[in-house]
């Protein structure tokens, strides 16, 4: 039951791309079939809790703007229950399948482990009843492990161990509350497991404690039966200098050397991709040819600006793009596209947090037509499987099977007195498809 | 014998802190010992020969400047004959023990596979005359699948499998020619293995072509008996848009995929590692705790502009933290500091080639000097081993090896009411610290 | 007179939105009337000459894969005719109504300075011819005074005055030349106006060098009559370390430091503006509001790479806010956009330097729909109309003027006991009323 | 008279170069006489007093972790009595001269703009009792007009012009406590003075109306009769996407648009050069070259992290620079070198903000040391003086001085058939010269 915040909002409708309504849907019509499943089906959508209900609009250089009513000072029970109401109501509102949450978010503030694990449990049962009443179901759910000052010098990596019991007594219960929420993936940031100065730390030994920490999630969600899959979420930096988990490639390589490559996936925000210098698609690519991808964290970066915005996406070139590389790797399995984006700290009325949504996911939807209508026409397929056909018979199959070695091949080149005909890449002819097809 | 290019400089010499002789040491004392080392069995340092003798000055805005009586407009026999004399003269005067290169930096032009083969031998038995006379070693040899049109496209990872043959090819011979003047390396740094668009790349495909290539060449290394290491260099970008062997992480990840982190190492280039959003000590730091430490490409790059400027190095402080973790890490065993740097286009004396490499090899030293006192002193590691020591013991030592699953580590917080007490991690401290031993 | 490299690409032509024709325009229809003019009148489009007929596709790490008929090694008179005839055979087959050049990119290579001034006036006779032919335009045209060796430390701000009398030279005939072919602006970029090593320039003596040359051109013009506009070209860095001219906000200051404010403008490129860590956008309204827009150099940069890439442009809602603002300043006067864009070196056929072109060409004209359709519409503007009111009247109206000091101002809010009640500035809102026309 | 935080650390002294105490200088002897002046009159450190006694260790992803006793959670008279006694504790014991203040960092949170007077008004009565009673000098003093959700939208530049005369009161009454103080400068910081989103946005009006609230302040401290120099502290971004004030180059042009470049200089800060894309030399000379130099906040950014770190200067190289640049320039004449800079949200000690000032002091006394002998030396100045020699007489002298037009040049060029000699930039001698004196 809502407290009234959002109250005067009427659910959000589908109602044509000829809709003047800014709180309608455009492009998102959540049955609409497309390649044979619902648009709903396909993106997936979750809220995030802790940008849209946690935070109160400050920064690093100023105080909060927002004003919310349930930002009350304390973030006791009553707070976090006027704040549960709220955040369902706007789910329900908003018409999104599912949500995203940290235990922090969602629970009362707690002073020691034993409350913690207490005020999580009362907040758990609260949600899944919310959940039960409105059908909103939970994308993911995950442990804050680095706004506490216990964290300032990591969690898992922290150089004292019993700082990293109390991140696996936080990880436990918010892994053991997303089972219980039937939560569809669980998700590891790993926002202070990096460095801020070199001189003071061992990354060889931090790592080892991250592989170590991992492992124990991973065996603890076979021992509880949880089914969804578990992500690690990559960023370079920011808070720390260095961040463990910099990027698709860098947490591929971590897995491997953890034994860890077949259990966990990566949840790939658009914002740390730039960040960690890739575009966005770069990254989803990535994570589908090696096998690791697993959901997505929806926003945008300033590309002139050198920190996480973390704002709603509105580059429907990009997003079609990411969407066609993520239908193309078979779409998602347990994942989705959460929205871990937040209104910019002038946008202080709860329409603006509607706004936010309702661009963000009406971009997504018609991005989904885009890139539907670019696998249909197949163009881009057939231009790679030609360019690429060398490979796949004669020589170059050869040596891709292993069947020629160094010298093989050297010979080869100097027998055939080989002299490449070069062909031109299109890269221009494949923008302006693209562009085409970006409508 | 040298033509004259550099006749006027007198070899340089060491002459001490005071000296006021541009073209002396004032810290590279060769025979110094320094932690039970000699410095130039600490430092082998290497010059390369692309930068100082086949650049002519040019950059993407304007054409050469520096009008080498070498560089005649057409690089045949007697062109390439002539710069082998002024790099030996120069590799000679300047007193380093080693030098690196590309198979056509020191080959005449070729224009078929066998012409290739040919002209790299012929040159391949003077350098071995060459060497054989003034005494100067080989760090590092490679071949350059770049710069030729055919590789526009990629060299392994080129769409067309032709292409990689050619690549076989030079990488044969130049691991062959690298072999038989005793080459202490061989790299590879993929300058075209990497994508300027995603629209017409299969990444997947790619790598594994890429990942196919290198065990063919480490498969090649163990047949003809070389002992040198295989090395990778890594870089992020340019002049592709993205380069696969990103930095260090994301080689450490390839290596894993294809089974290769036993047999290949990395060289990290100081203007590749802060391309690529890290520090240079981040990158030694990191290869070292993964395994694959190998040699150095000693540059710096523009801290304000984002392209591979390879400056020689002149920052003090950041030399002493490489050299500092390099000797922590156990020292070169096959690598070594080669200086992949150019002088800037309006150096365009023969004097400003050597200013550039005294400059840098006198910092390295100087560096040196710095790292062993700070060795000496002990007091970094002393701080580290205080601060992980919880670990080491107790509860940190059973979760590292195993011994505690996620439910018991939760317990352990849970049953002793956990509230660690923080510690500063005295980053002013230790900066300070470092700032008075770099004098 | 063509030579053929493109006689078999039919003259481009506008097919309407559902062409499947990659050679034909979908938007440029050039007679189509948008808000009283037609497109060709509002975006006076402009083929540049150097990266279209002068680039061989080089770039640092390798040669030139491009192999145009009239690249044959040496730039003489045969080779800059035949280069000239293919040139104006794309611009008729593009349908384009100008073009832009500097004088070494259209002339016979000279070694002196009498070469420079006939090798000129023998390639201006040909073009006259050319463009009275065709009826081709020139947009504008200017001095390469950064490729040639003499300039490597500058040309107006060179440490040495004979090179600047070189540059004189240079820029003399170069906007005597513009003036005679009928061109609508003479353009500046300071390519080598700037350093590479503060440790030897003198930052004020050279910006006085580069004033007084450019108060020098002024002069000129007004003396020989030219009515076209002088424009200045802002490049943070690339090839220098830094360049004078950095950006939009640093040129306004040049020229009121120099007193040319009244008589010089801005031709803004998308890349240097991005590069200058700013929008497009915002470069193009600051110079509006400003007082010194004048014409566009259109490409883009790729947002992960930190060089000046000269990528045609397809994003079309950045080029649509480019369009917007351009049209809410006016429209150009004497500007237009000039593709200084360059196709990717792997882009080796003649047709590829069409669909660059097309598809750019295509963008724009999109673009230009979407920002009249938003102008019509006027709701930013009536946005922003309101949200500024009060500094139309009353207390805000007359500190603009100046008629209330600090004291005033402080007293009025004291008295008042001022709470300024804050409202949201519906960033998101905004952006997705963009969003809607970006179609 | 302190409370306590401090009172186990003894003033910090000067030992010496080989002091190991880390409590104690090691350069900074404040009554060394350096190029005839003490070390102290040259370098004219100050305290900031936000990071260092009012940030409570926060940064976006976490809460603060310092626990300083005066942060009691609000902000009263008591806790600004209490964070004053602390302050002027740390200053004496540190034994630097001056400090620096926003009015927030130092007086009682205030509701209304009555309650903002009298909170200033009480709390400047103490602050001149603990100057007189310690000796410690106001460097500058400065008003925040950015971390008051009222300021969301700008101070001076925002839409409503209550919050304009919100920020007059805030002004005046800060500049006014400066001047009572004996303040050496007034400093504006535009931290939301800029923009978040161009489509609600006038640039033109919004610098218009920071134009004329800057006139204001100039005319007010004319009529008050304070002596003291105003300062605007240029930054690119952040928090705003895009500050008004971006660097040196972009303030200058608005002093000139506003006719104030005759009044206001500049503050510059390190870390806010290298986000403009700029070394912090390159501002330091620009500034001193336009005739704006002022004032320095001395901290450094982290090379690979895109926002603001503020952390205490660690480049022996830079800070040379920048110290010789100062001196060149005649040195400061009512600025000084303002340390804005925080230790590290890990230093929670109260040691900690000694190591970080003692580092960071040394670091410029030895910085100091450095640049004198470089300018005793003389070697760059004499290399600049002959690298432009020829723009003193001649040619080159009648050119600059205007009494060479462009056709005159031009003919010179051609008449005396110019082929200028190239010479060397010397860019490695120079460079090595420099990392000679850096010890
Ligand atoms: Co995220
Ligand atoms: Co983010
Ligand atoms: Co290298
Ligand atoms: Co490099
Ligand atoms: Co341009
Ligand atoms: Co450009
Ligand atoms: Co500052
Ligand atoms: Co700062």
């Amino acid at each position: 039951m809502s407290r009234g915040y959002f109250s005067h909002i009427p659910p959000v409708e589908f109602k044509g791309v000829d809709s003047d309504d800014p709180l309608s849907y455009r492009y998102y019509d959540k049955n609409r079939v497309v390649l044979g499943k619902t648009m709903e089906e396909h993106l997936r959508f979750a809220v995030c809790y802790w940008h849209t209900f946690c935070w109160d609009g400050f920064d690093v250089f100023g105080a909060g703007t927002f004003e919310r009513p349930w930002h009350t000072g304390v973030l006791d029970q009553d707070a976090a229950d006027h704040k549960l109401d709220e955040a369902f109501d706007f789910f329900t509102r908003l018409g999104v399948p599912y949500f995203c949450f940290h235990d922090v978010d969602v629970m009362a503030a707690a002073a020691t482990p034993a409350e913690h694990v207490k005020n999580l449990s009362v907040i758990v049962d609260r949600i899944e009843e919310k959940m039960a009443k409105t059908g909103v179901k939970l994308l993911w759910g995950t442990a804050n492990l680095f706004s506490h000052p216990r964290y300032m010098a990591g969690a898992a990596t922290n150089p004292d161990p019993e700082v990293a019991a109390f991140a696996a007594l936080q990880v436990r219960h918010a892994l053991e509350a997303t089972h219980r929420l039937g939560g569809a993936n669980y998700v590891l940031w790993g926002g202070r497991e990096g460095y801020d100065c070199g001189l003071n730390t061992r990354m060889g030994q931090e790592l080892d404690q991250l592989g170590r920490f991992l492992n124990m999630v991973v065996e603890h969600k076979h021992k509880i039966g949880f089914k969804g899959t578990i992500l690690i979420e990559p960023k370079p930096h920011e808070p720390t200098k260095h961040q463990y988990d910099t990027d698709v490639a860098t947490v591929y390589g971590f897995l491997e050397r953890y034994g860890l490559e077949k259990e966990v996936r990566v949840n790939i925000e658009a914002n740390h991709a730039t960040l960690a210098g890739h575009s966005f698609e770069h990254e989803i690519q990535l994570a589908i040819d090696l096998g690791i991808f697993g959901s997505i964290d929806m926003n945008r970066g300033d590309p002139q600006n050198g920190w996480d915005t973390d704002q709603f996406p509105n580059d429907l070139r990009e997003i079609t793009l990411a969407v066609y590389y993520i239908l193309q790797g078979g779409g998602f399995s347990t994942g989705g596209f959460n929205f871990d984006a937040k209104v910019r700290r002038q946008s202080i009325d709860p329409e603006d947090l509607f706004y936010g949504h309702i661009g963000a996911i009406d971009l997504t939807a018609r991005a989904l037509l885009n890139a539907a209508a670019m696998i249909e026409d197949g163009t881009l397929e057939r231009f790679k499987e030609e360019r690429y056909a060398g490979w796949k018979e004669g020589f170059g199959a050869k040596m891709l099977a292993g069947d020629v070695d160094l010298a093989g091949a050297a010979d080869y080149a100097l027998e055939k007195n080989i002299a490449p005909v070069r062909k031109s890449g299109r890269q221009e002819f494949l923008e302006n498809y693209v562009t085409k097809f970006v409508k």
